[in-house]
C-alpha cells in the first residue's frame, strides 16, 4: 500500500482525533463535538521540540497516527529515549501491517536523533497489540503504572 | 526527617549521578570517570520547560532524585500526562517513606499542572518497587515495552 508518513498539520486535526475516537477505549473518552481543545493541543505540541506527532497518509487521507515524545535524561550518561503514544490505525485497515510501517518509522526517526532506547506503554486489555510489540523486538520487562488524578 | 524536594541545579548534578550509580540496575550502566555527558544532559533538560528534574535534600546533601516529564497529547481533550522517570533514593535512606513523600511531591507538581494522568514505567525485577507503586495508588494496568537501539 502506498502510504507517506509525516509529522502532522494544524488541518489534520479532525482527522487525527477520528482516529482517536474509532478505538475501544478511546471511544469512551474522546468527543469531536468540539475541537478547540485538539487544536490548542495540536499548538502545545507543535511548539515543543521534543514531541512529534506523526500521521501516515494515503491518497490524500490520515489513516494512521503517532506521538513520539523525546525525554532527555542524565541515566545512561545523556541518552535520550524515545517514547511512542497514542499509536492508532484506521479500524478498517488494521491488520495489514501499515502498523509495523509506523512504529518502524518511529523506531527509524529514534536512531536519526541517536536515541538509545524506544519504550511505551500499552494497557494490557491490548493483546493484540502485546504480541504486535514483541514481534517487533520490543521487550516486556516493564509494568506501566497509572494514577489517575481526575476522571 | 527534614528534607527540602526542589528542582535541580546544575551544581547537583554529580550527586545526582551517583544515586544513579547506588542502584543494582544502574551500576552496570553508569560511569562517573567522566561527568561532561551528564553535564550536557544537565543543560538539555533545563532548556525543556516540560522537563522537570527534581532533588531531595536534607542538610545542603542530596540524597533523593526524579525526572517528571510533561507530556502534552491530543488524547483526553488536551490532556497532559505526567511521567516520572530514574527515581531513587540514597541506599542507606531508603524504606524510611523519603520516596513516598518524591512520588507525592511528583503527584502534587502534576495535580498544580492540571494533568491527568501520573505514569512510570517500572523494571519487572524491582518487585519492591512495583508494591510501593501500587501502595501509593497506581494502577498496574499496563505493559512497558522497551527496544534499546544499541548497547
Amino acid at each position: 500500500m502506498d502510504v507517506l508518513i509525516r509529522p502532522a498539520r494544524e488541518a489534520d486535526v479532525p482527522e487525527i482525533v477520528r482516529l482517536l475516537i474509532d478505538d475501544p477505549l478511546g471511544a469512551q473518552r474522546e468527543s469531536v463535538d468540539d475541537l478547540a481543545p485538539y487544536r490548542a493541543a495540536f499548538a502545545r505540541i507543535a511548539a515543543d521540540p521534543n514531541q512529534l506527532l506523526v500521521v501516515m497518509e494515503r491518497d490524500g487521507e490520515v489513516i494512521g497516527t503517532q506521538q513520539i515524545t523525546f525525554i532527555p535524561g542524565l541515566s545512561f550518561q545523556e541518552a535520550v529515549r524515545a517514547q511512542i503514544e497514542a499509536v492508532r490505525i484506521r479500524a478498517d485497515l488494521r491488520r495489514g501491517g501499515l502498523g509495523t510501517r509506523l512504529i518502524e518509522w518511529a523506531i527509524a526517526e529514534a536512531r536519526r536523533r541517536d536515541c538509545y532506547l524506544v519504550q511505551l506503554s500499552s494497557n494490557n486489555v491490548r493483546l493484540d497489540a502485546h504480541k504486535f510489540y514483541t514481534r517487533l523486538g520490543f521487550a516486556a520487562s516493564h509494568t506501566g503504572f497509572k494514577l489517575k488524578l481526575h476522571e
